[in-house]
């Protein structure tokens, strides 16, 4: 059979050892003769899976003591709420700087939940189509923030924050959904992370928060925060204040072993690198492939590119399928091309869509 | 191998023509080399399981064209919240009848949502520890309410509602976590349904809600709910306003289609009810074991009972387990013997769970 590459932006490739495990253990889980999906998950067989997926999480990205990592549900959106219900501080502002859709989303959403006077966009690279990250120090006003809320990886725009924005006091809170995993960062640098796991820690249903536990006294008396939205309610529950995603978790815990079988952080990010600079190096190379990003918030993860028409994109896109590279479609919000290299997609695969894209781009 | 049965609450068990279809598929789904998990939620493939589940749903229970049905994440703990979020009407009061610890749950959420006082337990068994549904029929004075909600089985009491609460033109909000799937239900005479759906559909980190599209616009200029949290905005997005969790969507139409295989509810109520007769008659007629249970409240999913004590008790759960009767401790906060025999556990296996306790009793 032919070897495929699933370049899919979300959810995305997992590596293929990974769901040959999961195959081999569907029906009988460590010799139980049941699936984990039918464990109890107050049972000590769950508890193991949970516990350990936890200290894998915070041995890869060496979490600090006293940060809690919860596995919640909902997805990145719904933190969009749980963010500001949990962090704002009566009396000051949420500040967000834009970056594209999925800053503009959790924008939205704390107005929804915050009154619209609370939520401030202090930076925005939108009447520059996103390409790039707009430069934003804090001023002195700026202290009252409750928090400042960056979206670290661009999905959909191929940008990226290089290095955590410095705020000084003031807690960063950040969605890291497409790059969590994908090097070393230093956690001590935010308030809170979160990420939606369907890109490089497994199946979509999960969501990943790893928050410094001395902001979350902030919510404690705050109308309409009920426990399932409360991040202390979930941290003093161990994430199982009702029942988790457990299957999900089971998925990621294989994931995180993977990731530590490969190396690690470091290893990811070397490869990370290697994949993506020789990407672009191509794309630079060519004038038949334009990278509309600036170069210096290039996305490790996700490089979108155009060609010069519609049709030309559409042939591209059929024939790359034909021979294996899968779902290399731009969002349906900016049309042309993005191939997504998360962890788990091999820098063969990406030497065979350059190899295909010069092939393409001759004839 | 010794056959096992899994009485576990839930997480619960899940048919092995099942599992042994999602381990066939796990590295390669319908011949495209990909797991169900990476592909795409806005893919065809995708849509194509989730659109058809949504039709299996509509199918099993006959649900009218004007209800909604969705595909959430969260569990039945965050409908608590959305509940009353999405279905308050401001100058109402929402009402529960109180029939065990999710029912608390639900309240106590609620509380959190709205004020306190806008919320009125209507009813209440829990004077008599939980062992039947209290009687409650509304008067005029409750015409005003905005709606009242009921948790049709009660998975740690084991009891049930046999029949839905006649509230005239109130709506009825039901969680059925514990009983969806399990009997035909009228549709028509709840306004909500709700259910998570680890014990008859899946795996947990879904949850399934039914609702009355005519209920939906309450909520359309409500402080403090988020799209994420507003079933109106689901319904728009059809179950994927965020990334749902896809898996588990792919696991339940799995379910979905093994009962309609099985000959759908009627089949599914004939079997339950078999099932739960044979399990009830020989607990009533020995005097070893007792059920607490109002008769004419028994549930026909969970069967809680007790030995004279709790050295018995621990006797009976390890020697059960060595004859592969597993996961049959009761709740923590009631201690004694729990029976959960959900759609999956076979006739076979309540047989083996009677031997075996007619031996145990003998001894």
């Amino acid at each position: 059979m032919m070897k495929l590459y699933n370049f899919s932006a979300g959810p995305s490739v997992i590596d293929h050892s990974v769901l040959e495990i999961a195959a081999r253990e569907m029906c009988n889980y460590k010799g139980t003769g049941l699936s984990v999906m039918e464990l109890s998950h107050r049972g000590q067989l769950f508890q193991e899976i949970i516990q350990g997926a936890e200290e894998q999480v915070r041995r890869l990205l060496s979490v600090p003591e006293d940060y809690s990592v919860l596995f919640l549900q909902g997805g990145a959106t719904l933190q969009f709420s749980m963010i500001p219900l949990n962090l704002h501080v009566h009396g000051s502002k949420c500040g967000y700087i834009d970056t594209g859709v999925w800053s503009t989303k959790a924008i939205r959403h704390a107005s929804q939940i915050v009154s619209d006077w609370e939520v401030e966009t202090l930076a925005s690279s939108r009447d520059d189509s996103y390409r790039f990250i707009p430069d934003w120090s804090p001023s002195s006003l700026d202290e009252n923030l409750s928090y400042v809320h960056v979206t670290t990886n661009n999905t959909i725009y191929g940008t990226r924050y290089l290095e955590p924005l410095d705020i000084g006091d003031v807690p960063l809170v950040a969605d890291m959904s497409s790059c969590i995993f994908s090097e070393p960062i230093d956690v001590s640098r935010y308030g809170l992370i979160y990420a939606g796991a369907q890109k490089n820690l497994g199946p979509a249903g999960l969501t990943i928060v790893i928050v410094r536990r001395s902001l979350l006294g902030r919510s404690a008396c705050r109308d309409g925060l009920s426990d399932i939205m409360s991040y202390q309610a979930h941290d003093k529950a161990s994430s199982c204040l009702n029942t988790p995603p457990c299957y999900s978790v089971y998925i990621a815990s294989l994931v995180l072993n993977w990731l530590e079988s490969q190396g690690g952080l470091v290893e990811m990010k070397k490869r990370n690198e290697k994949k993506a600079n020789y990407l672009y190096s191509f794309i630079d190379s060519s004038s038949f492939y334009v990278s509309h990003v600036e170069k210096k918030n290039r996305s490790l993860m996700n490089v979108p590119f155009t060609l010069s028409n519609d049709q030309l994109t559409n042939q591209f896109l059929l024939e790359a399928e034909e021979v294996g590279l899968l779902n290399l479609k731009g969002h349906r919000s900016t049309g042309g091309i993005r191939a997504s290299i998360y962890n788990a997609l091999p820098f063969e695969g990406v030497k065979r869509l350059v190899d295909f894209m010069e092939s393409f781009s001759k004839k």
